[in-house]
């Protein structure tokens, strides 16, 4: 039961109130894929510069994830940069330079076509739809989005929703997205619109998943170190898919098992910069912290 | 299984982007016994002054509530004014006056002394004090607080938190109290300062509960409309204590499902101004929310 990740890589400059990187592997299937990695046989649709480091590529190979559907094209990876404001508070883009990704056309390799589960990880909604035209028949298709695609490229992404069985997005991006204050509202107006089901992430706060049968109210991790948000709701979704796929079908109890599993896992990627905790939690301990957060939402 | 209630009555004036309201029925004793009310005899402990309208007094005696503890002195009622920021992002005091608050001295009938819960809603902790020194042996106490009282009278709160069973506070109050900017940083840091156990409120993203032996994550009740949130946290603490002395007993399960309770009740709070819907929440309507609770949170 594989996992189709297609989405961005890039490498990320972050500043924080306490700390900075520069040049962290970073980018929406990055996390995705590593999230996934941790449930279930993972393949990548994306693209990298010449730049992008070996050792990267090298650990997500040992990994289970099949790089066949890399492109490594000439030029420079695409890069962010960003700030977070003191008590994380908000984020600032500082810098977003596209390189690589510009004029990329995602190819699917025929050995990756209909995977159990698809997630279009946060990317250009045209990059999205031409992974979901080629991916054959996927078992059930997840879609991530951002605030940029929300603003300059809604009528292709309002067309893809059509087609996915689940759209994922922060709390902010909901609000854009449907112009309701209530998130509530947010989830129920974008059902309205078409969509099968939508979860809402709210950061430290958790996330709700809403179809028409049921609501779902998911709690985060608790933390008690904040290092670097950025990539938890990427991670959050590629373990949900890993999950789900490994689960081997989408219902009320594995859809909420999974939800505390992407928790998890989200919780090791906002310990550290990049994924340096993520990758070197082991089986054990994401099973142990499931095991806490299971108890600590247990209403008996 | 009776709850004895101490805390403000007043009568507020409060503006939202919306809306606004002049001398409606608040304070957190008021909101506190009514969210009580739904689950055991309540009685009070309080101060009004001449202008405070029969008709609400009447209301609370119509909710089982006993008044023999509340003292009408001459002069005007405790009044405070606010404003709440669009979308309730934050709240500005704008007037607070204590009138016959202001030399207000507690006074708990012998019929009151010993109660299942005591719930010392929020107050200057010199009156809760003199409450709880009056109290006889209460079976569980529980405290609320505000960012004024840990500003200008911490010593004697800090006093007093080391007699109570449970301290409630919102995440802001936590911060400014332990000067840890995650939440359960400073809920960990007030155990560590001897207290047995405490509640973290979050307004829309729930609370939670920690004592030394668990964690217990807390949803709010999703809702579509938010008119005021004026009172949603001391309906919650209120609620919280009625269903505590309802079951006979704070354990595991018991504190869970009146946390639930308290959820929905406060829920009701915010739909409208004052206590306008909260006090025409039927007992089936209770049910029907927390039922569709347990659903939405259960891992099932």
């Amino acid at each position: 039961m594989s996992v189709l990740v297609a989405g961005s890589m890039a490498l990320d400059t972050i500043e924080t109130a306490e700390d900075r990187v520069e040049d962290a592997v970073g980018g929406s299937a990055s996390f995705a894929m590593i999230g996934a990695s941790f449930f279930a046989p993972v393949s990548l649709v994306g693209v990298v510069g010449e730049d992008f480091p070996e050792v990267h590529l090298n650990f997500f190979r040992s990994r289970r994830i099949d790089l066949a559907g890399l492109q490594r094209l000439p030029g420079k990876t695409f890069r962010w940069s960003g700030k977070y404001l003191p008590g994380f508070v908000a984020r600032e883009t500082l810098c977003t330079e596209l390189n690589v990704a510009e004029h990329y056309q995602p190819k699917v390799p025929a050995a990756f076509r209909d995977p159990a589960v698809l997630f279009l990880a946060n990317d250009h909604p045209r990059l999205q739809t031409a992974v979901l035209d080629q991916a054959g028949r996927p078992g059930y298709v997840i879609c991530d989005t951002m605030n940029l695609w929300i603003n300059i490229a809604r009528e292709p992404l309002e067309a893809l929703l059509r087609r996915v069985n689940l759209l994922m997005l922060n709390d902010e991006e909901a609000r854009l997205f449907t112009g309701q204050e209530s998130l509530l509202r947010a989830a129920h107006e974008l059902l309205g619109r078409g969509l099968k089901a939508v979860i809402i992430k709210k950061g430290e706060h958790g996330a709700f998943y809403l179809d028409r049968e049921q609501m779902f109210l998911a709690p985060a991790y608790p933390l008690e170190t904040v290092k670097d948000p950025t990539g938890a709701g990427d991670t959050y979704a590629g373990a949900l898919a890993g999950a789900l796929a490994k689960a081997g079908s989408v219902h009320r109890a594995s859809l909420r098992s999974a939800m505390l599993y992407a928790a998890v896992l989200a919780g090791f990627t906002v310990e550290a910069f990049s994924f340096d905790r993520l990758k070197r939690a082991s089986e054990g301990e994401v099973e142990e912290r499931v095991r806490a957060l299971r108890e600590m939402v247990s209403l008996d």
